[in-house]
């Protein structure tokens, strides 16, 4: 019932940092010829994370990484030994699994909405799975 | 197979306010005639999100939106000039996407929850997207 | 279209405690015959959630928890009077409703993935929800 899973591979080229994947996503959608159905976006990283915001101005991804690190710092008495703790905790709660519309064979998003994938232990090489229902 | 798209209007009245779509979604569900399936709910804003928690007393919204407002203070070194960053980071935060078990014709929702459309940046008109599958 | 609810029923033993499900949701994937799909989790509960992250090494989990408590401390200026609202905050923060893939007739996670229910106003009797798609 779900299709083919189709992977999103992805390099993030530093610690941390929000990667708009709308374009990335649409491709894919395009490729299988879907007009109308939902896209499950799921990371399969415990360090990254999906959310939808504002791609518009990147003043505003860069507000909601620094705001993470001001929730989680970098140091702190973590219990985890391999130092990314904080990683671990961002990504926990920005979530990994995404549910979103797809209309006139793309994403239906809002005016300003992009969809991104954001990195908090990089750079490293990364995955985006999808599967269009 | 995600059927038509829903489109609940809103009206918020404040600059931050959870309000109960419950009955709404419902209305939306009992117009399709669908009695089993799942509820996807979809917020085409990035200054806005959904959750579900507690609708019974209104003080625990309360107190979710004050938490909110103490992680992500209304003043602080933002990038984003248009003031509104803190907004942004709370739709982060919480998410834009929401998937809802529907049993007996109706959401399926635990004895004390509700489905809240929460505002971070108004007074504003709004949408709520629903598909039911 | 969602096929029918099966109940995963836990007891939690502590106050907070992250539960790893991964096995129990797999259980049910195997008993439904599913090979290729999707896994729809809801919580019915206020004051718990889901979310996916290591389930390696238990100190992640612990971070993750000890980090939730100090971005919502215990004790605070709380309008609800049960004493739970940071039970409240933490479960809109982290989410009840969760999409997971199947593949292979089990869920399709990442190498270090697993899937838990956390649990912030225990100990209590909850359930989780799962349909199967």
């Amino acid at each position: 019932m779900a299709g083919a899973k189709k992977v999103i591979s992805l390099r993030s080229s530093c610690k941390e940092e929000a990667i708009d994947i709308t374009d990335l996503v649409n491709q894919v959608i395009k490729g299988s010829g879907i007009k109308e159905g939902i896209c499950f976006l799921f990371v399969p990283h415990t360090t990254a994370a999906l959310f939808v915001n504002e791609g518009y101005d990147p003043s505003v991804v860069k507000d909601i990484l620094s705001s993470l690190s001001k929730l989680v710092p970098a140091e702190g008495n973590y219990a985890h030994l391999e130092g990314n703790s904080p990683a671990h905790i961002k990504s926990s709660l920005m979530g990994v699994s995404l549910l979103l519309p797809i209309e006139g064979g793309k994403l239906s998003l809002g005016r300003w909405q992009s969809v991104f994938f954001v990195e908090f232990d990089g750079p490293r090489q990364r995955e985006v799975w999808a599967w269009l229902l």
